[in-house]
């Protein structure tokens, strides 16, 4: 597109403006929060405050829950914590699970018609290792687990392939995700039971390349811990085809991964102290801990630097909350949801009354709305949505929480959660391109904007 | 983002579906428009033919009106929509001007104090080039026209160093690109004026980077063609550092860039023929060519195929459209919008009339809106806002047309344009980022089947 001087181009750039995301809305026709929610996005997007503290947050690596890079960035988010000035900045313990990756993570199939092939590959997270000599077997695919109940014998002593693929044509991507991640979480739980030696499970991705992505999976009580892994989807498609000119070739899979028992971590803290009633929280999360084959920029580095950065735009316009506005950064949201436990029940809550939690969980993409509150709670919150139009966002609709701050909906906290363009979300999620170059400065600020607003609003006015 | 089993798993994706970005609206309810809306998001994103189209535009390597390269893109344009089986694919002729950028262009800062620095440089279109052993000559940095007004003699066979930056500070990025594409493409006429000798324009980017961005610029009769290129912003920002030590440095720029008279191109039409009103015609455009430095992926690369697209996904449903559905690749949007008027003044438009003209040249991000009427035709146009929200889009508003359909407003037709998300456009933007692994498949589609859905509605009902 080209926009050059002239009637023409001025009258484009005109209608540029015009078709802007929001319509401005006038201050005075309205209530004091649309001045404060535009200057929010004034400043938002002149510092870009974020993507620095994102860049922060990822400087100790990948932050696998219980694991020492988990446990520098806790260290080093204190530290910026304490830095910026915030008040009551502290941490709170939680107890995790320490998961190790093998050093070596290897599948290839031993064809008789093809050669051997190798698979691109990854343990998921919670599985056991294989012997490390590696497990051989034939291998038995399937695309559910009711066609696998299907199987009956068959599966006896095979590695059992779930290649659901991602069902391209739902445009929400997280509805797309659900089954997608069911057949990863339950598949070595529904292949041993079947009578398998392990699970393969194609990657949750809307990329079909050839990076796995990981996630957690689950083992039950009474049936045997078979080892189960990722494979990217590319190579899911080249094992698919494989299999179908050689039926009985061996897949030899290799894996080191395993359970290391419990380690004390923490979830971090920083308020900024309400002037009128301090002990009412308005809170913003994010989970400090990630997977580990990228660095968790996107989950959830993003949601993380957006509630700290909200809480700077918050301070660096003079604004002085009625009520406690507080960044939490959890722990172990993807190992168990630990931290989001220990968080609602410390005894450090007896003293507080969390109105609001809101988080951000879905990347640091561009954000189109916050989901808030439930048919009971919404209608009284409704009226805010003009207010966040101001701050650049789309729309406030009920709906929203997250495995962080869900525990905190037993003492009547409103939950709510940041919703950004779920497109571009499961190409990068929990795979190896989850790094800081793929978030965008801007989308990610626009997100902490908009809580920013959101919380501030809160914070003045109550529920 | 976690996704088990589980209650709490279920409820989450619940709040997922839920929190889409547009509600679901009943057909029932509505008009037969939203089953096929909603057929038309569904095929497009299981199929996401939109990207492989737009892969075969781009194999031709970047299109800079009147290059070779343009006009293999026209021919292998031409043959795709034949393969297709298109009605009436045809060629329209363009006279278009050719510009060739040279095979050197550099600039360094020969600094008393700093050593020699190297500045990251590209012609801007239309430039001529310097004498071959370059130009050497102090610098006058500046940031607006009214600045060098005021520097008088100061700027006396100087190179002007135009350095206004980015205004990150506004959300709608096409609204702080305004000034900057006016700084990039008066630059040259406004430094000759002043006396200076070139014309160094920061680039309009909002990535700070080591990328210039190109883009055109203007001569006009009387004032000396003095060389005109673009600086990256990080290299605006060395150089405006360094000559705040040294204000005196010799900036030597080499650059080869000639104009090299007329050549003959082209317009790429291709129909689906209308069964009851075949002379009526809905047009969907892009255009064509590109600038060179990347491969105009998203500009405009990503239009041409989602115009492309949207006629395929119609027949791909076995729709019959009353009236004609056209897709215009138009030729020399970026050079003069040369294509643009040849195609309205064309006589073979004295048998057709067109009603409406939807074009696609902001990118192919996540696509919004449309943009479509004005004050007059809106209001009857309004009514299909829950169609293009069954299509998957957030909005229907007032606004848009473009560079390549603007001359067709003057036979009455209705002109639209389809808004994604302005955040990372100009990133990328006539830079060397724009290429196809900027472009999300996905995203990509989403704009072809809002642009579908429109067009078939008012291909049925008229304006």
């Amino acid at each position: 597109m080209r926009k050059e001087l002239g009637r023409r181009a001025a009258a484009i750039v005109g209608l540029a403006v015009g078709l802007s995301l929001v319509a401005a809305c006038p201050a005075s026709a309205r209530n004091p929060y649309h001045d404060i929610a535009r200057r929010l996005l004034e400043r938002g997007l002149a510092d870009r405050g974020a993507f620095s503290i994102l860049q922060k947050i990822l400087a100790a690596g990948p932050r696998l829950t219980g694991s020492p890079q988990a446990e520098a960035a806790v260290a080093a988010a204190f530290r910026l914590l304490q830095d910026m000035g915030f008040d009551n900045v502290h941490l709170e313990p939680v107890e995790v699970v320490r998961w190790v990756r093998g050093p070596k993570e290897e599948a290839r199939l031993l064809s008789g018609t093809g050669g051997t092939i190798a698979l691109d590959v990854c343990a998921l997270g919670g599985s056991v290792g294989t012997p490390a000599a590696g497990l051989k077997a034939r291998v038995l695919e399937v695309r559910s687990f009711e066609e696998l109940g299907r199987a009956g014998d068959l599966a006896g002593g095979r590695i059992i392939f779930f290649n659901r693929p991602w069902d391209h044509s739902l445009q929400e991507t997280f509805a797309a995700y659900g089954p997608m991640a069911q057949q990863r979480s339950r598949g070595a739980v529904e292949a041993a039971r079947a009578g398998g030696v392990a699970a393969l499970v194609r990657s949750a991705s809307t990329s079909e390349d050839d990076l796995p992505h990981t996630g957690l999976m689950h083992y039950e009580n009474g049936t045997p811990a078979v080892p189960a892994a990722a494979l990217s989807p590319k190579s899911a498609d080249r094992l698919s085809a494989a299999l179908k000119l050689d039926p009985d070739a061996l897949l030899e899979l290799v894996q080191g991964s395993r359970t290391e028992g419990t380690v004390l971590s923490s979830n971090v803290v920083a308020d900024i102290t309400g002037t009128e009633k301090p002990e009412e929280v308005i809170l913003l999360g994010g989970h400090l801990d990630s997977w580990d084959l990228g660095t968790g920029a996107h989950d959830d580095g993003a949601g993380c630097s957006q509630a700290v950065e909200a809480l700077r735009l918050i301070r660096s316009l003079g604004l002085k909350p009625k009520r406690t506005l507080r960044a939490v950064l959890f722990m172990d949201e993807e190992f168990g949801g630990t931290g989001g436990r220990a968080y609602a029940r410390s005894e450090r809550r007896a003293s507080e009354r969390h109105l609001a939690a809101v988080e951000s969980d879905r990347g640091g993409f561009i954000p189109l709305g916050i989901g808030l509150g439930d048919s009971r709670t919404f209608p009284r919150l409704a009226k805010w949505e003009p207010v966040l139009r101001s701050a650049g966002l789309g729309w406030l609709r009920a709906g929203g929480g997250g495995v962080d701050i869900g525990p905190l909906a037993e003492s009547g906290t409103v939950l709510g959660g940041l919703v950004p363009d779920s497109q571009r979300y499961f190409d990068v999620h929990h795979g190896a391109l989850d790094v800081i170059g793929a978030v965008n400065a801007r989308e990610l600020e626009l997100g902490a904007v908009a809580l920013a607003a959101l919380a501030y609003v809160l914070a003045q006015e109550g529920i």
